[in-house]
């Protein structure tokens, strides 16, 4: 048996998997809950733990990076980068998250959540698939990588990018990509924070979904009053507060508002078709969803409602009496809160401004109204044949021993950020799977598939070298 | 000049105003207020006080009538009669309450609300005008009517039904009614806990809108669930509920309930003559309303509307996240309320049907309903020709020196109650004017308006006897 580049790889994995792991579990072990301030230290240490270990795995640089201002600090991210040294070599910037969501034995938890426990293949522990395993991977990754090339450094200029607030909303990550934006700057932005279809049906993730969140506030009478008395001849808040949810969609369940779907890229044939193949069980989907029905934009399969198309759903409708019994009134005010999921085209403000007129058009004389954005978030979509995209299939394709299909995300993240800031294009190479349990008791991560996670970053260097080696022209 | 019974009247009226007043502030002493466990006593003093009063005015027969259950005992209410003597006499049940609203003077009284304080013309007190001083001006309008007709007994065979807990929702009224029946058999209801137009306008309410009140709970998720990952594939019983309330109504603002107006006994083109001749000030209406403008079925006027017009309207809307900023989620529930407004000719067990048809089918599968009716009372209408409404109209007439026109009220009250169970037209002799703020803050009633109810009932007796005099078939 020659000794390929896969064989190697293979090898060193499985020499190193026992020290890599007992790695990881050190780190597990130390709860950095970026909600709870009480964990304010160990997200610290967490980071700084971090740091030290991409130094012992030969980061020329590693560093905490201190997030937020000084009157209101956030959760310091770690930045590593080890280059290439080869001028015309892409960089590639990993990203990736240290946090995690909040634990505790009493949520239904089997073990403790920050002791790490191995059974069979599966390790659990909070953190274990989101996010610390799969960034840990690259830590391996990278190690195999020059074992299999003989190389002393990465094939490519490797930066990463390990934030400490994910799970609080990332709420100071713009503000450290622009102030980094320099140092930051890369080809490339592999986000490892993500999962796959299943096991058996591994996919590489291309695009997210984009996000505006407004809400609506209606005033009618300046008190709420008697339905009887004046009911019929006053305006009612919560009547035109459901009349603009209700004609937020028409009878197909398409989004009415005025040029929503103007622009949008939208599926070709080829992504349908794929997205078609993929091993689908609704009545499984129906279960994750907690639903007991399917129902969206006419003419778009489920997967692509959830992938590819905008929404508009009402995440919030109050007004009027909402205790026992009833109360006949004509209430004073109502309130809307309305999310729209967007997609690759589509422009946040556009719609915003949209939205502000299209209200204002439909409420009668006599209804005093306010809009409040409240955030939005950009849609990424990598397209099928750009050829970084190429790279990582293959990269995955050689680790997994198939060929890697294609999903998307339904939700929105800070990819987009990313993306917007470093003005490149967003991989993901994720090998979380649904059982996972992200952000619910008893997380964790299917061993083999970390495993897989380092071998596919092992390879993606390499291949991204090549790819890129033409220079810009080949980088479209 | 000569003793006609009007001059008579006015001059009894005016020998015994202040021993009428005396007596009124005597009964509004007593905080007789339902709703409060802690004034049952007072409650049940009021109701003594009344009976013993009425006893004294020359009632042959006045007792304290006990509602309730012994498991659910209600407020007492008191029952009184005056036979005529004349087998052929009609025979009249006078309706009115002795219980109050709560009253506190940390509440913006300027006054104690249960010390009865005369400024002017005006007498304050919670219960003067709503509806201690209307059930009691009875008690001195009966002994001017002996006076002028020189009569020792009413010309009408007159009862009276005072109730303890009208202010409490009437919880106990229907089966009281049903359980006496036979002794409040009567020929004409005499409603006297309502109001007029105005003190320069006398006028005669002709109906009052009946109700139908439900509550439709919507299902979707088993649990809120993510709004990126599954959002525009599943139902959202939020969007469900807002897409129910919203098609309630067309956009010429009428109820697109299937039949919903089938068989109402509509506006003639007198009444909405009469209506339209009365002093409508539309910016004094909607101060009134604490409402910035008018809005409603398209064809009607205002006062068409809350009078005439059946209505449907949402009392109350809930669903999802209602706390500060947002939360992306598909929520699991929603909540509709709604109330009805019936007119004459509608029914509330139709209607009732037809909506829980109409829901039903207009569910999306993966959305499970449920709907609760919580109550209903009927509309009740006296036809502008019936002979006792112009018995009461000539009588209000003498009182007022002036015509007196026709109003309806757009609330809904257990007069409905009355006419449903004993089968007998009901009339409204109320003397309260808008300014008198009824469950507000400094209740007041306006004495010369008091001592004219007074003068309307003790020409109401001899002048219905009349009416009635023809027998049966006069009194269609």
């Amino acid at each position: 048996m020659s000794n390929t580049p896969d064989t190697v790889v293979r090898a060193y994995l499985a020499e190193h998997r026992a020290a890599f792991l007992q790695d990881l579990a050190e780190w597990l072990r130390i709860p950095s809950v970026s909600a709870d301030p009480a964990h304010a230290p160990d997200v610290r240490r967490s980071a700084q733990w971090l740091a030290d270990k991409l130094t012992e795995t030969g980061f020329p640089v590693a560093e905490v990076w201190e997030t937020g201002t000084q009157e209101a600090p956030g959760a310091p991210a770690v930045y590593a980068e080890w280059p290439c040294g080869d001028a015309a070599a892409p960089t590639v910037l990993v990203y990736g998250h240290h946090d995690v969501q909040p634990a505790a034995r009493e949520d239904g938890w089997h073990t403790d959540p920050f002791e790490p426990t191995t059974v069979g293949n599966r390790l659990y522990a909070r953190g274990a698939a989101d996010d610390k395993g799969q960034v840990f991977f690259h830590a391996l990754g990278v190690r195999a990588h020059l074992a299999a090339t003989g190389r002393t450094a990465p094939a490519v200029n490797l930066k990463l990018l390990i934030e400490g607030e994910e799970e609080s909303g990332s709420p100071n990550f713009p503000a450290l990509l622009h102030a980094h934006r320099d140092r930051l700057a890369c080809d490339v932005v592999i986000v490892s924070d993500t999962g796959m279809w299943s096991e058996d049906t591994p996919t590489v993730c291309t695009g997210m979904r984009g996000l505006a969140e407004c809400q609506i506030d209606l005033y009618g009478p300046d008190q709420d009053i008697h339905s009887g008395s004046f009911g019929g001849a006053v305006p009612n808040p919560a009547t035109e507060a459901a009349r603009l949810a209700a004609a937020l969609h028409d009878e197909d369940r398409r989004v009415t508002l005025p040029g929503f779907y103007d622009g949008i890229v939208e599926l070709t044939d080829r992504e349908r078709e794929l997205i078609a193949e993929l091993p689908f069980d609704e009545k499984r989907w129906l279960g994750a969803a907690h639903s007991h029905g399917t129902l969206g934009e006419s003419g778009y399969s489920t997967l692509e409602r959830i992938w590819a198309r905008p929404t508009a759903e009402v995440n919030g409708i109050g007004g009027g009496y909402q205790g026992p019994g009833g109360k006949t009134i004509v209430p004073s005010s109502a309130q809307l809160k309305l999310s729209f999921r967007l997609v690759a085209g589509q422009d946040a403000e556009r719609i915003q401004d949209t939205l502000r007129q299209w209200v204002a058009d439909r409420l009668p004389a006599g209804i005093r109204h306010e809009i409040t954005f409240t955030g939005s978030t950009r849609p990424c979509l990598t397209p099928l044949d750009h050829p970084a995209l190429t790279s990582l299939a293959r990269a995955m394709g050689r680790a997994f021993g198939q060929e890697i299909r294609f999903t998307r995300e339904g939700g929105s993240g800070p990819a987009a950020d990313l993306q917007d800031v470093l003005g490149a294009p967003v991989l993901f190479l994720g090998i979380s799977v649904p059982s996972d349990g992200w952000h619910a008791p008893n997380e964790k991560v299917e061993l083999d598939l970390l495993l897989k996670g380092a071998e596919s970053a092992a390879h993606l260097w390499a291949d991204l070298a090549a790819t890129y080696a033409g220079g810009p022209a080949a980088r479209a």
